[in-house]
């Protein structure tokens, strides 16, 4: 056993050997520079977004009508000074860090510090205004889900407990801070909301209302792909990309994900490929089906099951296939 | 830069804006009435209650059979008063905001908070006495798991880390409290392993001893799923319901899912779908087979995979389809 | 309602109860015997371990070159304690609660408490002294993530926010710890990972350079897999075993996991089973293909979808079968 002597020559050696090894592996650091917006603050303030939203559900303390003025004015106030935090630390990592910097994408990008914290609570204060669209829309959501999923039994359960409408919820607000163009936020949202529910969609996919994902494990929604209004997508289901070639450049700002159109419904395990693929209006699409090219409005596909065989066992037979 | 005074302004603008909101989209708030259960006490009652069930996996004090009883019974008294409140706080919901409130499902819809409470307190009570019968059951459950997966090395690994065991130690106590009509808590509870583990199972599903889930993500069991003894379920399985029609209401208490019966093992990707489809005891069903009829007893079900073309690489070709 | 005294008879009932069903049901209480790793200080080694990893991306604190070396010292001191406490935890647990105790999988079974101790201490010190090693790899494999996915705009963004890199990195935290063959502590934090990803890497698995997981809900890998460089996987491969027999002893320590050479793509939902089954350099596996023989090198894999019947829809047709 070391003695306290040799434990912290061993502590000094590691650490300098560690500190080595950062000026060594360059861009998976982040020493220098605006610190980075910090997962537990963007949880907390989606949170509370959250409880804005549907008020009296995620409250610790009672709601009523003579404290409610009281208490949503204290969430907002402090959504909107940790927004401003985390906004002006992605714009000024962003203008610092960004060397691939795309002005197109972000005007701030040649500003001051200052200018970053202008726009940050510019966007801020849009959020905020936005609450009540936002509200407006988690409303339709909520209700499809109950129209959609006869295991619902009430409105309240499905915003209680809904891992479907969570990610719904997440990605709503994220996907307002991805117009606004806001950098790493939206992105680090959307994958808290995938690590609670396994529902993965991208901040930049664009969702109609009265949207319903039920289950949703393994749902992944990428990040061009267009859903109308009055769509229902069951768990894994992927709305993804074709083949992605080793140079992916030139892909980035493309179109790669499908269009899905209104009053569409697509059963779990569907894989649906492709920028140019379009699933037109009332079409349903059936479980584990793989598509990659367009379907007519209207239309059902239905999933084949490939042949199987079917055998009587043998006495403890070896079972069959699997996938441990 | 907004001055502090132009923030106030604006603060109280969203503010009021926002509570219009509230009362323009009904159902999706929750100001006045008896506050919900939360979700935070909800979790603290479930690992409290799996640390009485496993003692000396999850406690952070030391167990030994000095302090064994003290330890225990002072676990089981917050528990009690845990699940009373709780318990009271979904009845006195039910009773007074669910409008579509059915007398046949919950005896006390039309009664006093008064009695909620004694009903609250009957059940907390009863859950506690049948931990022992709970113990005995989840014993067979981690055996079954020991026994079905090479990758265990003992019974405390199953217990500590594996998600299957969990999710069905977490639905086991749901289901106590479903059984007994108690309104959202128990799919509380079984969403929040769902949330952890990727397991989907319902409360409402009925699940024999010895029952195993090997990895589990993706896994769904639905609502009136029946399950016998020594079944075996793999990662992506769903036990799941036909298509659901656009008015769902007369689906809401029918059976719609699977029974699977005694000694069945179901592979990864499998999908069985359908209230009338029986999996007969015994048999096997394969890898990513899709089922919607009733498979005889002892029979294995063997996925024929479909055909693939196979062909040799042209010097960085594009890969072939897939679901990003 | 019971008075007080009425509750406290029914609670010390039912703790009399609950303890005499300890002594029933052996093999899942864990009351003699010292204390096993608690979840929680893994978590947070974990965590200190990754912020170690890639310095400013996980602190709340600043980092700057003035403090980063009494940053990085501070954490590595109390990594070091929490690694030698847990550690040392998992080999006394193994020594004296093991029964089916393998020497030749851990030297120190008959040794005392205290070469435990000295044991726990050489590994905690030659994990830290891995540590550059661990940031050289998981550098490849940030970067691999970067090449292979279009919607990453940065780094950064995937260091903060990817689910695959997140498991990745505990992943091969574990691996080092497996290596040395601690008990329990590996799997503990893989699961750990799983549960925050929906990506289920077993410890043992061997995984080359620039390891790349895209989405990753639903990935399963195998304690016995081989993966050699620049490998990229995407959500719901399984890299799983054949058939389990019910007696699954002489199986617990063969190779039943597939071995995938370098550079090869396997896309969405493909399963590929069987510790013989070899997948050679540079093959390209398409998404939901159903594999159990060997591939040769430089080929694709191309699904061919199975047929599906494409009919228009009736006013309000039920929608085909699907999986809720």
């Amino acid at each position: 056993m070391p003695s306290g002597e040799k434990l912290r020559e061993m502590l000094d050696r590691t650490v300098s050997r560690i500190i080595q090894s950062y000026n060594r592996h360059g861009g998976i650091n982040h020493i220098k520079g605006p610190s980075l917006p910090a997962q537990g603050e963007i949880i907390e303030t989606l949170e509370s977004l959250v409880s804005i939203i549907f008020p009296g559900f995620f409250d610790t303390s009672d709601i009523n009508p003579a404290n409610l003025k009281y208490h949503v004015g204290t969430k907002c106030e402090a959504v909107y000074q940790q927004l401003v935090d985390q906004i002006n630390k992605c714009f000024r990592y962003f203008c610092k860090n960004e060397s691939r910097c795309r002005p197109e994408r972000l005007r701030c990008a040649v500003r001051s510090d200052k200018s970053c914290l202008a726009k940050a609570r510019e966007i801020a204060r849009a959020l905020l205004t936005e609450l009540p669209e936002l509200r407006k829309i988690l409303y339709t959501d909520v209700h499809a889900s109950y129209r959609g999923d006869p295991a619902a039994k009430s409105l309240d359960e499905i915003i209680l407990s809904y891992p479907g409408l969570a990610a719904i919820a997440v990605y709503r607000i994220a996907h307002i801070l991805w117009a606004k163009k806001v950098p790493l936020l939206p992105r680090i949202m959307t994958e808290y909301a995938h690590s609670r529910t396994g529902i993965d969609i991208h901040p930049g996919a664009t969702i109609g209302e009265y949207f319903m994902i039920d289950h949703g494990t393994g749902v992944v929604i990428g990040e061009t792909t267009k859903i109308g209004k009055h769509v229902r997508i069951y768990q894994g289901v992927t709305l993804g990309a074709l083949s992605i070639p080793h140079h992916v450049e030139q892909y980035r700002w493309k179109k790669r994900h499908p269009t899905i159109e209104d009053n569409v419904t697509i059963y779990s395990g569907a894989t649906i490929l492709g920028g140019k693929t379009v699933i037109g209006r009332g079409a349903v699409i059936g479980g584990n089906v793989w598509i990659t090219r367009s379907v007519p409005a209207n239309t059902q596909i239905i999933f084949e099951p490939p042949a199987f065989a079917m055998k009587r066992k043998k006495r403890e037979a070896a079972p069959t296939k699997e996938g441990v």
